[in-house]
C-alpha cells in the first residue's frame, strides 16, 4: 500500500522570498503529520517550480497512491476555480494510478479565518 | 479622541467570489472587536474596489485617527515589498493626521500558519 501525500499549491511570485510562508507550512506539517505519514511538497502555479504535474509526479515515483492537493489562496476565483481543474485533469491522466483528490482553498476554513482575525486584532491593539 | 480602524488590504481578483473569505474575515473581525470599535474595511491592489487610498481616506473622513492596514498576503513578495510602501506614502501625503500603521504578512504570523497546517491535516486524513 502506498503512502499519502499532500501537495501544498500556491500562486508563485518573482520574490524568492515570498515562498518563506509555505516552505514553514511544510515544514509544520511534515513535523504534525511524523516522518512515516507520506510525501509534503510545495507546487506553484506561475513564476516558481516545481507545477503541479512534476509535484505530483515526483510523489508518485515515490509510492504515494493518494495525493491530496490543498490550495494555499485565500479566495477561490479563477486560478482555483478555472485553471486549477485543467491541472488535476492532466495530472490524473498522466499518474492513472494515483487518486488525486483536492481540497476547497484554504481560506475558505473557518479555523483559518480565526486565527487571521485574531492576528489582524492584535495587530490593532498593539 | 478619534477611532482605530483596520484596513484589510488583499490583492484582487477578476471573479467577485474571490473577495468572500475577505468579507467573512472583515465580518468575524468586527465580531471580536464589538460594535465602538472603530471600523474595518477591505481594500484592493487591483480589479477590484476600493483601493487602499479610497479605504484610508473613508475611514479617516469617519473620524479615525490611526489606521492599521493588515496586508492579507500569504508571502511577502513585491506586492507588499514594493507595490505597498509606495501607496502607503500617498496615503499618508493624502491624510497628514492620521496615524497610517502597517503589520507584516498574515501568512507570517505562527498561529496562521498552525491554523493552515491543521486544515491540511485534516484534507489528507479525511
Amino acid at each position: 500500500m502506498g503512502s499519502n501525500g499532500i501537495v501544498l499549491f500556491a500562486h508563485g511570485a518573482r520574490d524568492a522570498r515570498w515562498a518563506e510562508p509555505f516552505e514553514r507550512l511544510a515544514t509544520r506539517l511534515r513535523e504534525l503529520r511524523g516522518a512515516d505519514a507520506g510525501p509534503v511538497s510545495l507546487a506553484f502555479l506561475e513564476l516558481m517550480t516545481p507545477d503541479l504535474p512534476s509535484a505530483v509526479a515526483d510523489q508518485a515515483s515515490a509510492g504515494a497512491s493518494v495525493v491530496t492537493v490543498v490550495p494555499v489562496f485565500f479566495g477561490q476565483g479563477g486560478h482555483i476555480r478555472r485553471d486549477l481543474p485543467v491541472i488535476l485533469d492532466q495530472c490524473r491522466a498522466a499518474n492513472p494510478d494515483v487518486e488525486i483528490r483536492c481540497s476547497v482553498a484554504v481560506g475558505e476554513d473557518a479555523d483559518v479565518i480565526e486565527a487571521i482575525a485574531g492576528y489582524c486584532l492584535r495587530q490593532a491593539s498593539s
